[in-house]
C-alpha cells in the first residue's frame, strides 16, 4: 500500500516531524510519499489560511492522480496532514482513492476509545477553526473542550519541545476538569509527542499523524469501491478555465474513469 | 496482534460468516479468536435482545481478561461483531485493551469516505435500535437513511443469499433517493456480501465485520494507552454480589491494574 | 394500583431509603412491592455497572410478569429506582405494563415545572453516565448542569446525612451560577432529602423516587394500552438459549399476549 | 387537590368535551374548576391565535390567584387545555402553583411509554404551531411525525365523530410508516377519543386532556416548592400600566409572596 | 418607505432612545412612525412580561393595518423594538408587510459578520428569555455567551450612561474569554451605545435598533411578496369574540386580502 | 456606498444576469463593481468546484483591497454571488469591509419573513453542497426542503427560461408538501426570476442576488467596525510563500491595519 502524505503548510521542519511519526506509525507493508505544500503559510491557524492550504493540497493530489490509472506505481490513498483538515471533504471528489484528513482520523480514533474527547492545540487563534472542523464532521456533541497554548510560539518546528510541560498540563486539565475520556494532541507540529507523554496522561492519547496513517491504512484496506454517483463522484464535465495543468488533467482523468465505469444508479 | 471477535448472538452459522469475513479482512500479522455468545437469541433485533446480548458479551470479554497481565498470550483488542453494538460503550470499561463495536467501526469507515451514509438492514424491527446506535455515537446528522428488508426471513444464516437482489435494490435506492454517499451493509448475517456486490453499487460499500477488524487493528496499533481516569477507567472498587466468577475476576484484575498504574490526574 | 419498585443495586439500606420515600409519595390507592437486585454492585456509578444492573432488573421484572395475565394479583407498573435508568428503554419491551425509570420520571417532573434543570449527584464518576441518560431521553438541551460531591463516600446508606450541607450548597450554586429553574436530587441514596431541604433551595426540588412513583401512577392511570407493534412490542419469537427460567417464561408470555391481541397495523 | 382547567378558546362545546374527559381522568381526591376563555377564537390553529389565547388564559389564572394565599379554597394547580400550550412556559411565572399545558403533559406521557411518538392533529394549518411546541419543549428529536386531517371541519365540537375513521387511519399510518411507538391524539376537540379507539391502534394512545390532568396531579403531588429565584420566579417589581385589575393584583400577590419568602440563593 | 417602529414597553424615555437611534440609522428615503406600548411594563425582563408586551404590540400593528389596502399612506414594514422579540414570529401573521424583531435582525447582522456572537444584556433575569429567543431563531449553536449587568438598575432610561464601563468590560470579556466574533448590545435601553463604544471593542458591535431598521429596510426592499399559504398566511376565518375593535378589523382585513389574492398552492 | 460583486464562476452570461438583478436591487446611493472569476468552472455544483472558486474569489477581493486604506475610491463591501457561498466564512478574514455570500444573505432574508424555508436549485448534484452551507450557517433546523431540477441543463445562461415551469412547480410543491413559509430561488443563474414569478407562488420568494445586495447594504450601513481580535481578524503575521502578488499585498495590508489599530482586548 502506498500513501501520499501531504503537509499543507510550507514548513519543512514540520514535514520532517510528520514524516518521522508517519514512518513510526505505518504498518510493514505501507510505503509513504511525503510532500510539502508548494505555496501557503508557515503554519495554519485560521479559516482563510486553511482555504489557501486547501488549494495547495489539491495541486499535490492532482499531480499524483492526473495520470489516472496508467501510472506504474499509483498511490492507494492520501493523508492530509494538518489538523483542521484543509479542503475536506471537498478533496475527496478529486481522487479515486481515499483522501483522509488527520482531524477526521483522530476524531474516529478518539471516538472508538471513549465518549468525550478534548483537543490540545498550539494557539488560541486556532481554536475556532478546529471547532468548525469537529462540528462539520458531526461529533461536536462529544467534544469535551479545546485547550490551547496562549503564548507566542518561538518556532513552529520546536513547539512540542518548547511547550511540553504546558501541553502536558493542558491535557491533564482536560481530563480532570473537562471530562475528556481521550485526549487528542492536535496539529502536525505536535507529531510524535503522544509517544513521549505516554503514561503521564491518565487516558488514551491520540496523535493526529499516527491516527491519519493508521486510519488511512484501514480504509484503503477495506477496498470499499469508488464514488460513481452521489456527492463525491468526480465533478460533472463542464467548461473550465485557468486551472493548473495538473488539476485540469486530474479532473479529466477522474471524470473519464467515472463515466467509463459508472453503473446505473437505479 | 491478537483480536477477540465475539458474535453476540447464539447462531453458529452467523459465527461462521463472521469468521470467514474477519479472516479475509485481517492484516497478515493479526490472529483472531472467534467466539459465540453463550446465551441469548438467534439474532438481535430489539433493544431488549441487545441488552441480553451485552451481558453474554461481557462474560466472554471477562473470560479473556480475567487473568490480567499474567496471560501468556493476551488479547490486544476486542471486536463486538453485531451491528447495533450491544453493550457499547459500557464494555470499554471492562478491559484494558480497545473494545470496538462493528457499528461504530462501520460508521467511522463510512464517515471517512463520504458525508452522508445509509444503512441497509435485515428487518424493519431492527431499525429503531440501529437508529439509536447511530444517534448515540453522535453521527445521526449524517445518516441519510436506514432501509430494511420487510419480509420474513427463512434462516438467519442464508439472509444474504435469499435476499441478495432486495439488498442490492435497497442499496441503490439509498444512493439515488436518499443521498447516501456511502452504503453500510449492516449486521453480521450480511458479512462478506459487500465484496460480492462490489461494482454494482455506485458508491463505496462498507461491510460491518471488515470495518470492525480493520478499525480494531488501526486503534490497537495506535497504542494510545489505557484509561486510568475518566468515565472509561475500570469501575471503582466496591461491594459486589452474584457476578459470574469470570466477571468478578475481570473486574478485580482491571481495578488492580488501574490502581497500580494510575498517574495523578492533576 | 400495584407498582413493582426495583432497587437495581444490591444495597439493602438503599432499598430501605427507596421504600420509605416511595411509601410517603404513593397515592392512597397504590400498593408497592419493593425488591432489591439479586446481583450487582453496592451502588451504580458507571455505564458498565449500569449494564450489569440492567440484567438484574430484567430478572425481577420477568419474575413478576412471567405468568402472563394468569396472576391473581398482577402488577400494574414498574419503577426502576436507580438514577441513570439502567436498562432503559429496553426493559419496556419486557412487560405489558408501563416500566418507568426514576430519571426519566424526574426529567419530566422537572421539565413541567421550569425550563432548565440541574442534577445533583453523589460522585464525580457518576456524571458522564447521567449525562448520557439525559441526552438519550432527548432533554440534553435543557440541562443546566450536573454538579456532584467530589469526596469519598463513607457509606452509601448515609450519603444524604454525611453530605447534607454539600448537597445544599451544590443545589444553590446550580440555581445561582448555572441557571437551573429546577433542581433534581439524583440517585436513590438521596431519596427523601428533597423533603428535608424544602424551603432552603429557592426553586422547585425534585426527588427521583417520588417522581418515579408519581409519574408511574399517572402513566398507569392513563391506560394508554399495550405495544402490539413498533419498537416496544415484545421481541419477535425466535430461538433462545441459556436465559433464566423466569426470563424465558416472561418473553414467551409477552409474545403470546402480543400475538393473540395484535390488531393489524395497517 | 383542586385543579383549574382552562379551555383557551371560546367554544363551549369544546369545554364540555374537556370537562367530560377531565372528570373521567381525575383521581378520586381531585376537584376540578373548568373555565372557558373570555376572548379569543373558536379554535386555535396558528401562532397568532395562540398568542391571543395566551392573554385570555392569563386573565383566568390571574382571577384565581389574585388573592394570593388568602383564599379560603385556593387552587393547587392549573391545566391549560389546548394542544400547542398557548402562553407556555411564560404562564408558569404567574402562579405559585404548577401551571401545566396539555402538550407538555402528553409529550411526557408519551416519552415515558416509548421512544418516538406521533401527533394526530385536526388540520394541516395547525402543524407548524405544534411542531414549534414540541421543539421548544426539547423533544423534537423524538417526534416521528405530525399527521393531520386535511379536510374542512364542519363544527369543532363534532370533529372526533365526523372524522373518526380518518383519525384512526392517520394513527395507524403513524405506527406503520413513521415508526411511532406512541400516538398522541392532539387537541381538546379530540378529548376522550383515545378511550374509544382503545384496542384499534397497536401502540399506546395518549389523550391530551387525560395526560394534562394526570400529570398535573402528579406534579402537584410532588410538592416540589415554589420559584423564588431563577427564570420562573414572579417578574420583578416595576412600573406597570394598563393591565386588567386581576392581572395587576395577581402580579402584586406573586411578587409579595416571593419577596417575603425567598431564601438567599447563595 | 414607511416603517412603524414599536416600543413594546411603556417607558417613554426608552421610546426616545429608540427613536433617536432609529432616525440616525434610517436610509434617506425611509420615514418612521414610532409608537409606545399602550399597556405593559417599564421594561421587559421575563417570558411573562414578553407575553403581555406581545399583546400590546399586536394592538398597535392592528391599528395601523386594520384599514387594509385602503389607507392613503400605509406602512411598508414593522419593527418590534424590544430585544427578545415579544410576539415573534406570531405577529408576522397579522400584517401583509414584513414584521421584524430587533433580535432576529441583530442576529442576522451578527451572523453575516462573524461566526459566533455574544449578547450583552442589562440584567441577569433577562438572560433565559434572550437565550430562548436565540434558540428559537435557530442560531443557538453560534451563541458564544450572554453576559449581563448583575446590579440593580437606577432608571431604565439611563442604563447606558450608568453602566457604560460595565457594558464595555462585559463586551471585551465576551471577545477575550467567550470567543465572540461579534458583540450585540441588546435591548432598546442600550440604543445608540454601539456608536459611542466604536473602536473600544475589537470586533464588530451590533446595535439592536440600528439592525432592526436596516434589516427591515432590506427586507421591505426585496418585495418578496405576501403569505397567501403556509404558516404565516392570515389566520383562517372563524368565530371570534372579545377582541379589540382594531384587532378584529385587522384580522378581517388580512383574511379578506388573503382570500382575494391567493393563488392555488398546487 | 460601493459594493464589489463577484461571480465565482467563469460564465460571462451568468455575470450578466447577476449584474442586471444587482442593479435592479441596489439602493439609489449604491454603486456596483461586478467581476467574474479569473479561473474556475462554468458553474459550481460540488464542494470541490466551490473550493476552486473560493481561491478565485480571494484573488479578486485581494486585488481590490491590497492597497489598504490608500485607495482613492475603496470598496465598502463585497458580495460573493454564487449560492453555496464559496470560501465563506474564511474570506471574511481577508478584508476590513463586510464580505457577504448570497446564501447567507438569502437565508437571513428568508428567516426574517417566515420560519421554515425551501431552496429551489438547478441540479440534483448541487443539493448536498447547499445543504452543507445551510447547516454550517446554523439554520439547518429551519430548512423545509431543497428541491431541484433533475434534467440536463442546455446552457447555464438560459436555465431560468428553459425551466421556468419546472421551477415554478418545484416552488409550489415546496409550499404545499414540505411546509415552506418562504421559497429561495437559489443560484446566480436564477437571478431575477423571483420578480417574474411574483404572485404565482403563495409565499414570499427570495432571490439570492437581490438578497445579497440588500443585506450587504444593510450590514455596510451599520458600520459595526472591523475585526481586530477573534477568529475574523486578519491572519497573524508569519512566513508565506508562493501566493499571488495581490493576495500577498492584501494580507500585508490587512495585518498592518489590524496591528496599528487594535485596542487591547482586555
Amino acid at each position: 500500500m502506498k500513501l501520499l502524505v501531504i503537509n499543507p503548510n510550507i514548513s519543512d521542519d514540520v514535514t520532517a516531524l510528520i514524516e518521522s511519526e508517519a514512518r513510526r506509525s505505518a504498518s510493514p507493508g505501507t510505503s509513504l510519499v511525503v510532500r510539502t505544500a508548494g505555496h501557503g503559510v508557515e503554519y495554519i491557524e485560521t479559516r482563510f489560511e486553511s482555504l489557501i492550504a486547501a488549494g495547495a493540497v489539491a495541486e499535490i493530489i492532482a499531480e499524483h492522480t492526473a495520470g489516472g490509472g496508467g501510472d506504474a506505481d499509483p498511490i492507494d490513498g492520501v493523508v492530509v496532514a494538518a489538523f483542521g483538515d484543509p479542503g475536506m471533504p471537498a478533496l475527496k471528489e478529486l481522487a479515486d482513492v481515499p483522501v483522509i484528513g488527520i482531524t477526521e482520523a483522530a476524531l474516529c480514533a478518539a471516538a472508538l476509545q471513549g465518549h468525550r474527547f478534548s483537543i490540545i492545540a498550539i494557539s488560541d487563534r486556532i481554536r475556532p477553526w478546529y471547532l468548525d472542523c469537529v462540528e462539520r464532521f458531526g461529533l461536536g456533541g462529544r467534544l469535551a473542550s479545546i485547550r490551547s497554548i496562549n503564548e507566542t510560539l518561538n518556532a513552529i518546528g520546536s513547539v512540542q519541545q518548547d511547550f511540553k510541560e504546558t501541553l502536558l498540563a493542558l491535557s491533564r486539565r482536560a481530563v480532570a476538569e473537562d471530562g475528556a475520556d481521550v485526549v487528542i494532541l492536535a496539529g502536525a507540529p505536535l507529531a510524535g509527542l503522544a509517544r513521549e507523554l505516554q503514561g503521564q496522561i491518565p487516558v488514551p492519547v491520540v496523535d493526529g499523524i499516527s491516527a491519519g496513517i493508521r486510519m488511512a491504512e484501514a480504509v484503503v484496506g477495506l477496498q470499499s469501491g469508488p464514488h460513481r454517483a452521489g456527492a463525491f463522484a468526480p465533478p460533472p464535465v463542464k467548461a473550465r478555465k485557468g486551472l493548473s495543468e495538473n488539476l485540469d488533467a486530474a479532473l479529466t482523468a477522474a471524470q473519464t474513469a467515472s463515466n467509463a465505469a459508472a453503473p446505473s444508479p437505479s
